[in-house]
């Protein structure tokens, strides 16, 4: 049996949004730094939980999100992540498979339950993420399907997940495996928190393994540990191939070599939960790349979905982003 | 320890709503008829979950709604209904609670899992509902809190429930109950092919035991076998004290003795998902009938109520509906 292709594999925590309005007393009187990503265990998840109000459930985790992305986009689609053998892990699955990504990690059978993020949503539309990782954090090398790697014109790594030893263990890996078959490696640097921990593994990953990289304005300055943007864009670049800088509504700049290519952000009619935006900014820029398009399209087209994935309530796309496109005469 | 009083009480299938949108397409392939609600076994409900898209889940559950709607009014709620101690339980039992409304029933420790509902909203925001009862169906009298019904101005059962001889037998002691203390009992009708299956068991308990009933255009006229609406009304009139007859974009006729409250239905921009309409009609109508106001008063709370929730998806308020109520003028 031959193995599919894919434009685009993408590996990540597998978690389930949980997605509450809040107003702005709530996150102070919770002790949260608003728009930051949290890790909670599951003491404080069960805490936090039973102060919070009402909530949403849907699908999400940042590659989790890319790989929605690119399906929606009509490009084929495989995503890695491990959730557990339960009714949120079977949800996730479900919602993966339903829009024709690729999908075949084992489920834990015991363990931690599969992974939550409590997303409290200010009325400025800012989120800010408390998340319980549960099952999420036993990937590893042997959840990274070669053959699904070898078939992938990209595999997209987030960095949110490159925190164990094992699960680094298994971004090397898949990046071995990657460029072994002259497909291209990419990450995402996720956050900056998570580049503050990480740096010099960061670093020592994109230089030795990774062509394309994405990171927004703060954490490619924790990367390069600097305030000054413009460097810091001159650094990535001698330290990989490709790097995507989103800059939120200032837009975005993509670098490769000499070349400097400037996006503005598609216009918004009201931001309602930015929640997904980097990782819909990157599914659209990996659609467009993986099939050949030029860098400026291909930027446009994440700006699209971008704008698309902050106009609603949680990070997964409400409408088909290639019919979105073909209507802005992006394709 | 005194028991809190509550405004209302209601009690129903707990469930947690499953909502997809599909296409009209979809409909026709699965064979089912747009609009209707449908009891599906286990077998089909996993079937009919792989062929649907994406989802967001969502406490939903007519009653549940109904007592989510009275406490976003601000009024003091309490719930019964039957969900397992599984994941979707958890949130459901949370979503509850999280609310301020009351909700202490047992959760299930074995048995069928908590009761889904997938929920397909077609582009016209209509709603096919397909819905596995899962740990509902086992709501026994012994789940009746006779406490929580002698606290309640009212009680006001789901006819969807009313179907298995226990449950049936559930909502006469909680009627014997409520009417002992001296408290009102209420039912609303539900769906029509629920009165088809129930009607003379139906009659039988709103003429010996039920002071309001609710219900929309078509179960009214099913009850009386009718296709005359104002006869209907009419003969609804000789079996209970109070009707409240919901007739969509036509808007409500409330019927008290000889009294006959006309209120059109609140104006809608869009109309996203129909779901929830009638259950959040009636929470805004007891609010106002237990707080005292007038008959047109409160049936113009329920049209509120109801126009907010046709507006979005999901069955639950999105906005506090009390502060609704007061930009509107109606409080």
């Amino acid at each position: 049996m031959t193995m599919q292709q894919f434009d685009v594999l993408t590996i990540g925590n597998a978690i389930v949004d949980v997605i509450a309005k809040v107003n702005e007393a709530f996150v102070v009187r919770e002790n949260l730094v608003k728009g930051s990503m949290n890790l909670i265990d599951e003491a404080r998840a069960e805490q936090l939980y039973s102060h919070m109000g009402p909530a949403t459930e849907i699908s999400g985790g940042s590659a989790g999100n890319t790989a929605a992305g690119v399906a929606s986009f009509g490009g084929l689609a495989a995503y890695i992540g491990k959730v557990k053998d339960d009714q949120l892990g079977g949800i996730y699955a479900h919602d993966m498979k339903s829009i024709g990504v690729h999908f075949g990690t084992a489920k834990a059978s015991d363990g931690a339950a599969t992974a939550r993020s409590f997303i409290l949503v200010t009325p400025d539309g800012e989120r800010t993420m408390n998340t319980y990782l549960g099952a999420c954090v036993n990937l590893t090398t042997a959840d990274v399907a070669d053959d699904v790697v070898q078939a992938a014109k990209v595999t997209y790594m987030e960095g949110y997940l490159y925190d164990k030893p094992e699960a680094k263990a298994a971004f090397r890996h898949a990046a071995k495996v990657a460029r072994a078959a002259g497909n291209l490696t990419s990450i995402t640097l996720s956050d900056s928190f998570c580049v503050e921990r990480h740096r010099d593994d960061f670093l020592d990953l994109i230089r030795s393994s990774i062509d394309i990289v994405f990171a927004n304005e703060s954490e490619i300055k924790s990367l390069y540990k600097t305030d000054n943007f413009d460097g810091a864009a001159a650094a990535i670049m001698r330290d990989c191939r490709l790097a995507v800088l989103t800059r939120s509504h200032k837009g975005s700049l993509v670098v490769r070599g000499d070349e400097r290519v400037i996006v503005p952000a598609h216009p918004v009619e009201k931001v309602i939960d930015v929640t997904g935006a980097g990782d819909l900014f990157a599914a659209g820029f990996l659609f467009g790349h993986t099939r050949g398009l030029p860098l400026r399209q291909s930027a446009s087209l994440g700006s699209l979905a971008a704008a698309e994935i902050i106009s609603h309530t949680g990070a997964r796309p409400e409408v088909n982003l290639l019919k979105l496109a073909h209507d802005n005469g992006l394709i």
